[in-house]
């Protein structure tokens, strides 16, 4: 990929017949992820209605399922052969789906995934209560499936990801936030639950400790980027493209890599700007064009792709101890795909 | 105990050198209840620091344990030697934080009406971060512990929970909610927590599956009898007594068996009262007072004291087929103490 001087970036289109490397490996295995849909809907069945509205209006707007994805993915690079790995894929995708509900509620977000948020048409408490329920039957499903390791992986996953979003409210506001704090919020809120859905593979295929720590890494190295890609499409998205608006991320005043990058070589004017809209959100119409006018200015765009580029070349090369063949392969091409979306 | 014909009930006070049951539970189980109360500060650690704070916070707000105590209890009453129920008694009161702090989030449509600051909003993503982290700490817990039979018992607990939480907010400010439908909502959100609380005690000590389900059944009459108290003690409390004010659940339209109990045999006057302040919410200054009369001239608070005192005796019933001795009589006792408590 290209990454322009300017904060827009650029990237060669794949071709027809070139699909992206996530619709691949969701055609790769169409098959378990159908078995996986079924169950997502089978699972969130509730006798009070309101519940399997609410949980199939988020999984609705779905996206790529990319968290379940990855669960099945690993399981077939280690050549599982039994269909553990369909429920615990669901399971990944219920603790994904009640942290974003939770998230609704705690980001007061109008819009996730370009669909109004659930906490907008169903209210706060119905989010966090419905969260709490996809959460708690994801435990129950693991306890069907009946193995105490994935339950340890995945409810350390679930305590880290709460951790890693309570730092980012302790960092919210804050400019003096070092970067390395800003990846630990990172590494908690996103990449937690990425390596956990990838080891979760590994384990139901009850290989040696060296491959499932590989494919942990793959999935921490991963989300890493993926977040850090996020950050700068908050920033920096083709907004026709992506279905999402620019700018919440700056007027939160959350504090990511963009922000720190273009603080952290600002004039004294320029952080003075920070200082005002971010730490204490005073903000007017033209202070987001101002921004994103400094980030170019400084690259702190490129900064955070080429921080983003990095992880993924990590996350490529924990795949190398697996044997080649379309699996590893489209693997490998998801990470540069994350790097290189909605741009 | 009496129930006056008013809506303020009076008890006989315990003498100085007969503590209430709930006291005297503590007292028997005061070196087990230290060891928790320890596993409670130890297991809430993390490097993020404001979920040790924040969760301190409500845990040394939180009142009598009773749900610890409960499976503290159990694991005693059956014999148990042993101190896993140290830990899950720590689970147990861990979920029920969870619950509290999740319970407290506030509702867009209340921060609209101006009710809650800016402040208020911290408490909001605070309050769901930090009992996701504890809802999540309890499943690392239980992992640690090792039994799948407990680790399924908590985690069909939680569900239950959040579907009974769910369904009060489908019930409020609806007259036309059956008591059963009621029932369920005290059951699931209340009660199940109650009957896990005390059937693990029971898998603990590894005892038959009649032992078990007693101690479930004891655990979930006894709920159902202290939620309805609850709701009965939220328009008759005594205020000095209990520190805590009157008419919440009205003020909310919170459906509860004393508006239904009042609303059932009203005049249409009067259904018509309850129609504007419940289901509506137009309240005036006057209308708490007009709605604690009405209770009065058809002893809602009565009847539902007395439906109380049935699951209650219901409870102690379901602990005879265990061997006498004071374990016994105290849980037995502890029944009696939540019909009693506050009034």
């Amino acid at each position: 990929m290209g990454v322009a001087a300017n904060f827009v970036v650029t990237v060669e289109p794949a071709g027809a017949d070139e699909p992206d490397a996530l619709s691949a490996l969701a055609r790769l295995l169409a098959s378990d992820m159908d078995a996986c849909n079924q169950a997502i809907v089978a699972r969130m069945t509730s006798p009070v209605a309101l519940i399997p509205q609410l949980a199939a209006h988020i999984v609705a707007a779905g996206g790529k399922r990319l968290r379940p994805l990855l669960t099945l993915a690993a399981a077939q690079l280690c050549g599982y052969e039994g269909n553990r790995h369909v429920a615990l894929a669901t399971c990944v995708e219920f603790i994904h789906t009640a942290t974003l509900l939770h998230d609704d509620v705690v980001d007061e977000s109008q819009l996730r995934r370009g669909l109004a948020s659930a906490n907008a048409v169903f209210g706060n408490k119905a989010s966090v209560l419905v969260g709490d329920f996809l959460f708690a039957r994801a435990f129950e499903l693991m306890v069907e499936d009946g193995s105490l390791k994935v339950l340890g992986i995945l409810a350390h996953a679930a305590a880290t990801i709460a951790e890693g979003e309570v730092l980012q409210l302790a960092t919210q506001n804050d400019l003096t936030t070092p970067e390395s704090r800003y990846l630990d919020v990172v590494t908690g809120k996103t990449a937690a639950l990425f390596a956990a859905a990838c080891q979760v593979g590994a384990v139901v295929a009850d290989r040696p400790e060296a491959e499932e720590q590989a494919l942990a890494e793959y999935g921490l190295k991963l989300g890493i980027a993926f977040q850090l890609v996020d950050d700068a499409l908050d920033y920096a998205a083709d907004q026709g493209k992506l279905g999402k608006t620019i700018g919440d991320d700056f007027r939160e005043g959350k504090i990511t890599l963009p922000v720190l990058a273009a603080y952290a070589v600002g004039s004294a004017e320029e952080r003075e700007f920070w200082s005002r809209t971010i730490e204490r959100c005073e903000q007017t119409d033209e202070d987001l064009d101002h921004a994103l006018a400094l980030m170019a200015r400084h690259g702190a765009i490129a900064i955070t792709l080429s921080r983003a580029q990095a992880y993924a070349a990590e996350a490529r090369a924990a795949l190398d101890m697996f044997p080649a063949g379309p699996m590893r392969s489209t693997l490998q091409a998801v990470t540069d795909y994350t790097v290189q979306r909605a741009f």
